[in-house]
């Protein structure tokens, strides 16, 4: 496709066996485009990636605090976790910080993402609740918001709910997005999703990382939600995730969060830049390896030789057969790594 | 990418959301091109897809006779299974035709691809053996072909084993393709899988559909397998896959196989058709819903109006969020249903 370039290749035998076109790019928080590949005036539906901008109001507002909600509950808030034991724990200690519990929760329910915690779960002879929703956080810091301003949760999912159109403003205002009806879609979760241009979800990202573009209260609950993921990143997804990989590596220096069809976002809080990536396709290990190949290039004045090799081997990977031989390799595309003069 | 053409699309909120580009060839025996999207001529790792090819010396060496194999495991030999229990019992029940058991099996170990029988078999307190990898039926039937040759089967998954040898020269004979160590990769279960042109791998199925230039006796190889297959669909996948629901409808009218990394082939017998796709990106979804109506189209002739409401089922499909609410769809590309005059 015209709008696209190719982010990752997976390799056999010495051959490209597939590979994933997409986009991508970087912004500073002005909104002018760093770098490019591929259009990135197209829409993409942001899916998960907003969830920390969403999150904006529970601390803006002040209901984390007056709720006295933990830096875990916080992170949980930004998370697509894996349904581990403790994204549970802190899913229900969350929604209880406003009296409320699972039953409030209108994102559905579906066994753990983790297949580990799914079969543990299964092995004591349980089913899964919307406390193992990857998005019970999300959803447990609206209701929280809502209960906090003595509203009714109930219904929080539609987009006329108090509290949805509150963050949607957030992501209109640190986007610069149109977010209405005309560009509307549902989520796996039921909370709506707008379709946008990829550059201005990076340009949303760049401003979330430095904390411009926005009030000084908005700035602050930006700041809080970074730091509670850099502190808690299982949180934000779980063993072996590449967000709880890259942000316990990092802290607060990177900010990423993925999304579903293949959507992933970044920020680099010291260079006031952000990224956005979409891999065309849909798949997520696509847009995992163009990531670090773009944060290994982008951050370079910023890394250690041990950050370095790091995000090295997040660009390139073996791909590993049932016994373990190593059969081919997954990484980022080559040309997301060198300097070109296009 | 110039050599490919669009497969399928995910759309949600009236708009697409992901797309997979890919190629699909259409083919008589002679190898004669009838359709095509994207090039044809360019090469595919064909994975799982060519399992029923690989079982024909099974077949045609008399071995699955004088062994006493049944339908069941015949079907088992070509199959991508999802570990379910009918599935363990009938891979260890080939193998226990020749006197063999689980420890035989070089495919390596992994839990069952079907979620729910995983959980299941979690939930019994039991690890998953050789006998859950997808593969255990190909293996088991190589393993049964070495023995009843008196041959030891250990190493036959490496290419210069003699049954790996023979069932390799059946794959070179009914492509035409080359298949030597310079086109060779890994597959997952350890064997080896020969990158060969995608009309190739669907010329190849052309003639495994319609039994024609081969011998006889390869001719009555094919036939069995493509009846054990159309009797015992459930062995060659699963509860809820693609290929067996495909052909528990249609029985021995249409033989279809998935294949890693976005591989698909399928064969109308009747009017002695084979079909290739790969999704450039690797995914399954794809040419699932593309297949299903390639198989509308050029097996119109044939079809019932039963028969083309359940691939029109197949070929698009409702995509439904986590309570249930429809939000999209996923269907095969406008394009693959329409006649064109390009």
């Amino acid at each position: 496709m015209m709008q696209d370039g190719i982010l990752a290749e997976a390799l056999r035998g010495g051959r490209v066996e597939s590979r994933h076109e997409g986009r991508a790019v970087v912004v500073d928080a002005e909104g002018r485009v760093v770098w490019t590949l591929g259009a990135g005036e197209a829409a993409v539906f942001p899916r998960s990636t907003v969830k920390a901008l969403l999150a904006i109001p529970f601390v803006e507002t002040g209901a984390a605090d007056r709720l006295g909600a933990t830096v875990e509950e916080l992170a949980l808030s930004c998370a697509s976790h894996d349904g581990e034991p403790e994204h549970e724990r802190v899913g229900a200690s969350l929604l209880a910080r406003a009296g409320r519990d699972v039953t409030c929760l209108e994102c559905g329910v579906h066994w753990p993402t983790s297949d580990a915690a799914a079969r543990a779960l299964a092995a004591q002879g349980r089913e899964p609740t919307a406390l193992h929703n990857n998005c019970s956080g999300k959803h447990g810091a609206m209701i929280c918001t809502a209960c906090d301003q003595g509203l009714d949760p109930a219904g929080y999912v539609y987009p006329e709910h108090p509290v949805q159109k509150a963050a949607t403003e957030v992501l209109a205002s640190l986007t610069g997005a149109r977010h209405d009806e005309v560009n509307r879609g549902v989520d796996g979760c039921s909370m709506p999703t707008y379709a946008i241009p990829l550059r201005a979800l990076a340009r949303g990202f760049a401003r979330f990382g430095a904390g411009v573009h926005m009030s000084a209260d908005r700035a602050a609950a930006a700041r809080r939600l970074r730091e509670a993921v850099a502190a808690a990143p299982f949180m934000v997804a779980g063993t072996h995730r590449f967000d709880t990989k890259l942000m316990a590596h990092f802290g607060p220096r990177v900010f990423s969060k993925m999304g579903a069809e293949g959507v992933m976002v970044a920020a680099l809080p010291e260079l006031g830049l952000g990224i956005a990536l979409k891999a065309a396709d849909g798949a997520n290990r696509a847009p995992e390896v163009a990531l670090a190949a773009l944060l290994l290039r982008f951050g370079a004045s910023l890394w250690s030789d041990a950050d370095r090799v790091m995000l090295a081997a997040l660009a390139e990977k073996p791909l590993r057969n049932w016994n373990g031989m190593p059969v081919g390799t997954l990484r980022a595309a080559p040309a997301l790594s060198e300097e070109s003069f296009a």
